[in-house]
């Protein structure tokens, strides 16, 4: 009798069981956005002593997470927009990652992501330890054309823009000795371009950061190097960069035609 | 000009990128499991310098992460069971997680399980540093019986204990100073039990962990703690556990019946 | 040039356009029903003159298709209920009719009722011709225990009871002279009971298969006859029936043990 | 007693049987495609003698039920293309026809034809009665591109022509006086075109409808009629036609851009 077990082994079925695996996969040819956020982070960047409303450490531990993961995933995905505790992955729509399973591609990256956070977290909070275990939460959405791509991506920094500006009053209002409440409820409502100026905010000078959230993607060498005794080229990624840009605007599009090349 | 934006910051139509969600929910009523499995645990663990056929030390790391799942999602997850580099975590019948939507339900105990696994690392692999980010994949399979789930866990714990034949028998081969290469084909499509006793392995001498993999589930508590003042029950979790045991006959399953209890 | 086609014929790429194919399969070993309704059959009952509240004529033409679709699809279809212009048919949680594929399952027996019910409309509408073409449409569902899909049955025969109690009062004060608006406006929120016996409504005279739908199954004989010469059995399935009856309560499906055997 | 139900009436919950109902939805803004095949129509055609290796009357009762289906969804269904037994239609990209919930389209459609078909049936067959209710299952494809869905489209009709190619080959040897069996050996991995030749067939004098298969599409008139009193345009559909082109070439969707117009 191996390894101690009732005689019923050879009983197991495992086709059967196997029968109800299912693997929704996402459909060809489509843009695949995964977005994640962080679960229940309000409590968590309570307890890690956030600055209000940004953290320069936590926003910028988060886009070096998201580096990571372009460089992780840099057949696959070719651009990331994050803000706040979210970042969404831009995968190009000839991407055949994990034959395109939801599940699979959402746990991967959402996984990868969050382990680079655990351990980059002291290079950003060197005097601060993790008290508990941060996660994160993904999904995967498809977009079936670069319009709705890039419609999809304003609405994100049009949010970021939205929630920055309430942020910004709010935790003023919180300064100047309102409570969270008072604070609250003199915002209900308010037009929140009147309001940054009644509070005499110079919302222009706030960190570029701040208000248009953080890119990141390829920045593409022109110059492959070859190497001169097996003719392969190298680097021929370049490096990943962030940067904080309007990415609403066809602008910076223009400039980056590579990113949404539908042929790559 | 607030923010430095486009003027078209108007234009963008959140709704309509909504409309592109799409939310598969996981039936009501069946029992889910969520399997995770190790990306490339392959190359990891060579790299991390695992003892192979078996590292104690990996396993118990895994096994720890899982039972911290199964206190972070107490109020529905009610057994893991674990094997190698992969765990699977049954979510209770009644289970309204996330409203049952499988990427949220995937991502978020992935993502916490990773989380946990690189701030224990140390706990388990004192003299060792992480190269790189380890992460893990995740998948979403429901049942619509217990007898079928039972089966499923059945399957698990059989494909431990046949992996678990096949690498002893491999890692002797290699110890005795065959290459891996020579070691696979000596193994191809043989009997086990026979090449077992061939190789004079005294299988059940092996660490029952290594045999038949790693159970975790609550001790639950009889005697529930009443708070004399406020008349509140404490305690009534007890505490999570570990258990090598075969949990493909039924003895577990009744020494247990609150486990798997449909109603609860 | 064979055929008069362009010259790109061999340029198109089957397997790609194959890609984009998906086949939700229903979860194995879950009740399935498919449900099907008539299309917009509120105006194909005014314009093919139905007698109001119930026509007898529509219902049994509507009974009768249901059973040549038990009939058609003996092995996998086991009931049937059906009420005004729907039907629900129970597959067996066993089944594996076209794989289990939602659109084949759905279109295929949607499909046969709407063929069998345009053939037979002569049968139950002597005098009146199709003045258009009928269509219905289908959906299906699965629930995976014999104790929910009870449960659906009885949410059907329930919803059949208050219509008709509603119908019913609705058409007895348009016949009183009322108009349709003020027939409506009289029943809004109405407690039915009541209104029943205000109308003077004599409920329980009212024909059975009005209050409570039509159910259609196999009458399976016992007697299985065996031919004497090769020794197999014939009309094993009996013959298909349709009964008025409560499905809610337990004693027709204590009657009938075979109907619901998980096993089959 | 109302009704002469059980007691049990008023336990019957049906928002909790509601809650297993789902409704896969087509993703937006994609070309839908509903393709539906004949049922056992093999067997269907043999029995009601269908001429072979094409029936004139079976094409063009299948193209009549197309238009019939045109005709009745003109507001989301574009185009259809038919051979044999099946027949493809295509809704456009921005169709939200029962909001894109798939069953509810595919089991629609697959009626409304099937309903037709036996309605019409007689005026194709006028000495030839139906046997047995004919039916016919569909399915759902979406494709993300115009590019796309046109490669679809240019799939069926090499279909086409390589089937028809295949089985005038076929029913000449069997016309010569081969049994099916041999006919079938003698084809098995032959170069059709050079089988054609050798048969003696003027393939290129075949019906076109043979060769091609059947489009079915609006002709849209450009005199738009106003009505001099009302302003009200009507007829602004035109009518609805069948034609046998070639429609893997740009030429037909260059005459008719509206067809396939990303904006209507």
């Amino acid at each position: 009798e191996l390894g101690g077990f009732t005689e019923e082994i050879d009983n197991v079925k495992s086709e059967y069981v196997h029968s109800f695996e299912f693997d929704s996969k996402l459909m060809p040819y489509t843009w695949i956005v995964v977005r994640l956020d962080g679960c229940h982070f309000h409590r968590f960047s309570e307890i890690h002593e956030f600055v209000k409303p940004n953290d320069e450490r936590a926003l910028n531990l988060m886009s070096s997470c998201a580096m990571a993961v372009l460089e992780e995933f840099r057949q696959d995905i070719v651009f990331a927009y994050g803000v706040s505790d979210e970042y969404s992955f831009i995968l190009k729509r000839t991407t055949d990652l994990y034959q395109r399973r939801a599940s699979k591609i959402i746990s991967a990256i959402v996984s990868f992501f969050t382990s680079t956070y655990v351990i980059r977290w002291k290079d950003y909070f060197s005097n601060r330890m993790l008290k508990y275990p941060p996660s994160f939460d993904g999904r995967a959405v498809c977009y079936p054309s670069t319009e709705i791509l890039r419609d999809y991506l304003s609405w994100r920094q049009v949010d970021c823009h939205i929630n920055n500006q309430y942020n910004t009053c709010f935790w003023k209002l919180v300064a100047s000795g309102k409570s969270k409440r008072e604070a609250q409820q003199s915002l209900k409502g308010a037009q929140l371009q009147a309001k940054i100026e009644e509070l005499a905010i110079d919302y222009n000078k706030l960190p570029i950061m701040f208000r248009q959230g953080s890119s990141v993607f390829w920045d593409r060498v022109d110059n492959v190097l070859i190497h001169p005794e097996n003719g392969k080229s190298s680097e021929c990624y370049g490096k990943v960069i962030v940067e904080h840009i309007d990415i609403i605007g066809s602008a910076f599009w223009l400039e980056h035609p590579g990113i949404l090349d539908e042929k790559q």
